[in-house]
């Protein structure tokens, strides 16, 4: 059985935004062992809409789109199906039900033109959209199945991790599938976890190894291709547990886990409680860890001290370390650290001081320099790190290089 | 005159990279004002590639193509668009000095496999491939221009920018082109904008307007297409006019503008300084405050405050206002929004607490309920949010409507 996508949306034919999904659901195909042959991306035109679900239909056994389900007149994903399977629209009353609870939960009764969307085509199966507007649609057109999913990533993805890919693993009823793993690294950079595991990477199928480069992060991607999930897993295995001898504890997760989550799960672990302070990180490093549902059991107090005043009258830092070694040193980032955990009354405290930019630096403090100070009652240490890149992307390195000596250091 | 686009490679029909060249050429196309009504994706395969090729030439005056021009078997391009239009595939001289110059300049000789890019189909107009090793191949067939590109970004862009779109320009004979503005709008949900510019959503070429929602934001995107840029840009300046006067305020920026940049620039102007005192956005709106290049000018302190004891001893929240109201409530934000602005001394105190989710949330404070506050020393505010999805989304969306609260009164 093999698939194909289409993407429907001028604003992809534009090249305003970037076809993402296309990637995003042929990846998922892959894995449960369906071929994609075709992706194509049409407009919001019906007529060359029609041309293109009938060419995919002619070729492919299942047909997944995306897009053209909303609420105004440019979305014509629905009318064109309908018109191909030679159906009428009908206004689907359950629908028409969760679309008024959807904007009754948001204070605001049903929009005029979302009315639309409750009418599809007689007879084919809908899907409920739980974080949008647009049910998936699923029907029969000349032998080939037809998907239409909505466009926008958000709606797009549950739908179709919850509901469209085991309806296709039922319906393509296959033996073999491909399970992949990705296990995260931080700490070391690309050439240097290529020089550890460059055997792995030349591995040739069933089983291969990806490397991916990521800020403040290296990736490696398992693939296993095999009869069973668990023939495959066990494949999985053998070379996961390789790679955990050879980078031992610079890996800090795998798949879906996060620096922030790993970091997370330890001071739970630990019954550690956590205290931040940051100057040139501005609160990201809070933010990360606040990201994680159930942050508060650890997370006490973060202090952005983007000035010298706040540094010195909330965080303790002293006069004089600043006007000797400055906001950007070594001992003012030592004493954010230690300032914040007694003003919070934390296990640990973290402070980080550095410079951003793109303006601020100066020959012996240049752009990207940051310090990463780490205290508790016993230990303190400061790393000097050297980022390069805009902005945003030293205050991300800084934010995982903080995140990573949290994960290490959490038992101390 | 229209166009479309192929891109080839397995690795896209795998979802293992994302096809960021469709998106890049049509976005070039359509500002020499070439129309692109369809792009697609085929694998490293002859069969469906010569498919597609004739479907594509069928339907489109140009056609370009990027990939499966390198140096293994895997790459099929060439013998495939040899074979299409009947052509023998003969050994290129100049090509071939350049492909040794090239492996020269890098200190080896040329491989075997690669003596295979300096062969090329008879007679086809070929163009010299300054950072790579296979050269753009332009030819006829069946009335259509095929055009075929590498496939690495960093090849195919140049060759684009500098030969083929002066090429393309040339072979329209068009004098005329598209431009765009993006009008950015916070504070009103999408079905509410649309309400307001349902007519202009409905204008046809030469100038059209179309409606994207994000997450706390809606964008309007104005395109016009003229003979020159000038008239183009004043096309847009008229639409821009009607846009601006329906929707006033609600606007915060246009193009790469952000809500925070808006209101970096407002503090600069006005002359204030800002302090946040964050609970359930743990850090966010400080984050995106201090993305901005220069935001200590304006930034003083940000404390998130994800402890009660937090709340009561940094920003002076009294114990009887968390017991009596809660630390999600009207009050506990306010209080915030001054013990912050007392703290840090500035102009301006934010204050944010609510629950973000998943857990937490009661009947009567549900999951997504926010309050955030606005401080100065005369003006009060508190603004009750009833946010909707993930942990994430509700993060995000405290901090838009945090940042337009500042946006909107940073002139109290």
């Amino acid at each position: 059985m093999n698939a194909e996508i289409i993407s429907i949306g001028t604003e992809l034919l534009l090249g305003h935004i970037i076809n993402t999904n296309a990637s995003f659901i042929s990846r998922k195909l892959a894995e449960i062992g369906l071929d994609v042959y075709h992706q194509s991306v049409v407009g919001d035109n019906p007529d060359r809409l029609a041309d293109s679900i009938i060419e995919a239909a002619s070729r492919s056994d299942i047909v997944i789109m995306t897009g053209g389900l909303g609420p105004t007149v440019d979305d014509v994903t629905t009318e064109t199906v309908a018109l191909l399977i030679g159906k009428r629209l009908i206004l689907n009353k359950s629908i028409l039900k969760d679309l008024r609870a959807y904007f009754k939960l948001r204070g605001v009764s049903l929009p005029k033109e979302s009315l639309r969307q409750a009418y599809i085509p007689d007879g084919v199966k809908w899907i409920r959209n739980t974080v949008g507007t647009a049910p998936a649609l699923i029907t029969d057109y000349r032998g080939s199945k037809i998907i239409c999913l909505p466009g926008p990533p958000r709606e797009m993805i549950p739908l179709l991790e919850r509901d469209i890919l085991p309806y296709l693993k039922r319906l393509a009823g296959k033996s073999w599938l491909i399970r992949s793993r990705v296990i995260k690294i931080a700490g070391l950079a690309e050439s240097q976890v290529n020089g550890r595991v460059k055997d792995l990477l030349e591995l040739r199928p069933p089983v291969t190894v990806g490397i991916y480069a990521k800020l403040g992060e290296v990736d490696l991607k398992i693939m296993a291709k095999d009869k069973s999930s668990d023939s495959a897993g066990k494949r999985i295995a053998r070379i996961e547990n390789i790679i955990r001898k050879r980078l031992g504890r610079y890996i800090f997760g795998s798949d879906d886990e996060t620096l922030e989550g790993a970091v997370g799960r330890l001071l739970i672990m630990k019954k550690k409680t956590l205290a931040i302070a940051e100057s040139c990180t501005g609160g990201l490093v809070a933010n990360r860890i606040t990201d994680i549902a159930g942050s508060s059991r650890y997370f006490m107090t973060g202090v952005v001290a983007y000035s010298n005043s706040t540094k010195i009258r909330l965080l303790g830092v002293s006069a004089e370390t600043l006007r000797r070694y400055g906001a950007v040193s070594k001992k003012t980032a030592l004493e954010m650290a230690k300032g914040v955990r007694l003003l919070a009354s934390a296990d640990i405290g973290i402070g980080i001081t550095g410079i951003a930019g793109p303006a601020g630096g100066t020959r012996p403090k240049p752009v990207g320099l940051v310090y990463i100070a780490f205290s508790t009652g016993k230990i303190n240490l400061v790393k000097e790190c050297r980022f390069k890149g805009a902005r945003d992307e030293i205050k991300f390195q800084a934010s995982q290089v903080a995140l990573d000596i949290l994960r290490r250091n959490s038992d101390l």
